[in-house]
């Protein structure tokens, strides 16, 4: 049965090279997909089986790209794979498209999540041509059912001078009804306060709209999103997911945080979804979720009870969660909201909820700045997603990570991170498998001494140790001491031998 | 005339050494006072004598220091003197406390000055013993007039165990009426929307409430705030300025502002100033300024009629100034609003708002990271302010610096920030004397390419190009090309030969 029902929207689909006949090179594209739900399977692909045919003629082809976040091998990497990405905005974890931003063939725009659709309303991003969007479905009023991510899509519709629409009959029908799209955000000086309150709040509606006549294309597929399986928790993971249970449970002990905590935001991976599960065994009932995406630690909890509402603007699943949400989705969905990217992380309800932030890191200095973007300080992993929407503005901002890397070549903790994307007055707490650092209200050598001894690994610590002590004999000036002639030394020892050790 | 009004409350004033002799040894002190107004004058003075005292006889002695922002030098110059202050937040700018601080004998704690009173309620800095803040009068109902600056004086009064007041009577009666003090703020899950959607919306009462039972002492005083007169605008400044405006008008004729601008914020000090003052004659009318502190260049602006209203936490104006606004109150206060700085510096609001923040640097990086605070990434000059609240959630944001300074022995731009404030993202327009450089939209070597031929001075740019092109030759990724052997040895070579020059 067809999920289009309006017939005259039905009228306009069409094949996927037809599709991307209509974007052009030189076109800035606006596509779904956060963290590898929700985006586009079929256009994408054939946009680059397009541009490398012109490419192999000696054609010049390339597109600007903005998503919500990262996407699927379908999209980043099938048109990074054929040079086709001249920009992309705002977050990637494509392989593909790392190594060509990395080798500079790619300009990566890397930006606050929160800050995307705002940034396209305010205008110097320039116009967007096209859309192209995925949903699970057209009901007959012609209004839309998102997928499994929301993002940007109200953006990309509202902005985009023509729409092609992706309607994938793998996402479960049952996703009807679950979304909540505000549709009450505005330039300044008519922006006016965001009515939520508490997570479980539904401000918006359930569909997306979209003006018919911008609708150039409508694609149908049938294909499963990137869901890729967690590794199941090893010990440095359940070390430091105890370590934070622990400093949770004190919290709430000392009357610093309710017995039900407050609303969870929790970066993606493997080591979240470790702290995730072990909420499942924690002491806490009736916790709250407000973060960008829904785990499958998520799941476990809401089959749990003890999680009893997860708001989010995507799922990033494993294959085996993404089944069984599919199948039990008229269930799940009292207990999730997906929404617009501009409003899961927004500063003005992160602030208002009293988010506790978690999120991982490349690397913390010992005053507690964080790395979350850059290896060696040039080289990009992701991007800084939603950690500078969350770590800023929550009631406690939590970043952790194994206090080593790459066999123990890389030290998590160093004299001075090679690029900051999270200030010391934005990170909390650190915690490692080597313990946890709470660094609230501590002057920048209290940090330090703090997180050298709690976090960083005993084969670093004498280094670090040594190297704090130098800079205090030695420094220009000693409320942040530092030996700027040695600061980066790890990172340029590592690049050159292979290894941080000395 | 008394300006204590409580009959109960006027047989509490005594002499500020019997007020002083209420602050004990250890105590957590929470003072009124934010950018050199509104502070207590006379009690600070008395526990400076008293704690001199006691450590003549060898007792030791020392309070930890709460304020809005920095204060004055009966205040922290004073207590600073006789090595009083173990701690101190959230923002210091006065010398004798810079120097202890950056020899090592003080712990100072530099916060966003919107976190202050959210985290001061939030319980993990500790209980605060006792208040000490300045006000205009006291009411008969006992409401409290306050004073130059608003900072964290509801939050204190609330929070302390104990109150000394200094009823100052060389604060204008005709403040009165002036403030909006707001007392809807709470812990979560308890926040709700804070209701302010222009600069001029009063969402509060005009009066401080303190719990009467709790006031300790009162003290009469009659002295001015440590006001400050600006320099003249230089040609550096001018130029800045102009080139500012420039920009401005630029976007308002793209259609990206409108005709009035959004509310501005506006760092302090003469550079600052000078923009304010070149708004006199740029083509704006009708603006709003939703900021931390009203300058003498807004007093101008409100006096041309340019300015409608500026809403702000604290004045921070020259003693001519000063004179101006308290013989002219009565009508002033129709385009003046005095806030809580946990208000005037909302995250929330800022965002909603659409601030035009406009901020100053220590020194920037070829990819626009800020340094606001750190010389030579480790001699804290004053502190973060609110430059982290304005700047991440702003329409724009602007930062501005000569291109040079001590001489032209330091370059404002290197290849690598000492010390990082502003992360890229947060940082979107960057102006010396020497241009700007719109970043909006850009990736990372595109901001440097930007940077270096629009801001750098010509001194140093060569170099900077030279280091460029090597990191580009030479960088781990390419996504922020950089040699982290290199990138701090401007700093390093500056601490050496006392110039960055090679």
């Amino acid at each position: 049965m067809s999920r289009i029902a309006n017939a005259a929207l039905r009228a306009k689909v069409m094949g996927a090279e037809d599709a991307a006949a209509l974007i052009e090179s030189g076109m800035t594209v606006g596509l779904s997909g956060f963290t590898g739900s929700g985006y586009p399977k079929a256009v994408p692909l054939a946009l680059a089986a397009r541009i490398e045919a012109a490419h192999a003629v000696g054609h010049p082809f390339r597109v600007k790209v903005w998503t919500g976040a990262s996407t699927g091998p379908e999209l980043d990497g099938a048109l990074a794979k054929v040079d086709g990405i001249e920009f992309r905005l705002p977050y990637n974890s494509d392989p593909i498209a790392r190594e060509k931003i990395n080798s500079g063939q790619m300009d990566y725009f890397d930006m606050h999540l929160s800050q995307v659709a705002p940034m396209a309303w305010q205008g110097f991003l320039g116009p967007l041509d096209v859309a192209v969007v995925e949903i699970t479905g057209i009901r007959e009023d012609g209004s839309l059912i998102p997928s499994s991510s929301v993002g940007n899509n109200k953006t990309w519709l509202d902005r985009a001078d023509k729409v092609i629409l992706e309607v994938n009959r793998w996402q479960s029908a049952a996703l009807e009804g679950m979304h909540d799209i505000y549709y009450g955000t505005a330039l300044p000086p008519h922006r006016v306060p965001i009515p939520l309150v508490k997570p479980q709040d539904r401000i918006g509606e359930p569909y997306l709209r979209c003006e018919p006549a911008k609708i150039a294309a409508i694609v149908e597929t049938d294909a499963p999103d990137r869901n890729l399986p967690f590794s199941p928790p090893d010990a440095t993971a359940k070390a430091i997911a105890g370590h934070l249970i622990a400093f949770l449970s004190h919290e709430v002990a000392k009357g610093r945080l309710p017995a039900s905590l407050l609303p969870l935001q929790s970066g993606v991976g493997n080591i979240a979804n470790a702290v995730l599960s072990g909420l499942l065994d924690a002491p806490f009932d009736k916790l709250t979720s407000y973060t960008e995406v829904i785990q499958d630690g998520m799941i476990d909890l809401i089959d749990a009870g003890k999680l009893t509402l997860a708001s989010a603007t995507a799922f990033s699943v494993s294959p085996e969660a993404a089944e069984k949400i599919n199948a039990g989705m008229a269930r799940y969905r009292n207990h999730m909201i997906l929404r617009p990217q501009e409003i899961s992380n927004h500063p003005e309800l992160i602030r208002r909820l009293g988010c506790i932030a978690m999120n991982g890191l490349i690397e913390a200095d010992i005053y507690g700045n964080v790395n979350s973007t850059h290896v060696m300080g040039s080289r990009i992993q992701n991007g800084i997603g939603g950690s500078g929407d969350f770590a800023r503005n929550a009631y406690i901002s939590i970043f952790m990570t194994p206090s080593t890397a790459k066999g123990g070549a890389i030290s998590a903790i160093v004299p001075q991170a090679s690029h900051v994307d999270h200030i010391t007055q934005d990170v909390q707490v650190i915690v490692t498998e080597q313990g946890l650092a709470d660094l609230r209200g501590l002057s920048p050598k209290q940090r330090a001494r703090t997180i050298i001894a709690n976090c960083a690994h005993p084969d670093y610590r004498p280094a670090l140790e040594d190297y704090y002590r130098r800079a205090q004999a030695g420094s220009y000036g000693l409320q942040s001491p530092c030996l700027p002639g040695e600061a980066l030394s790890w990172h340029q020892r590592f690049i050159e031998t292979g290894s941080m050790r000395g």
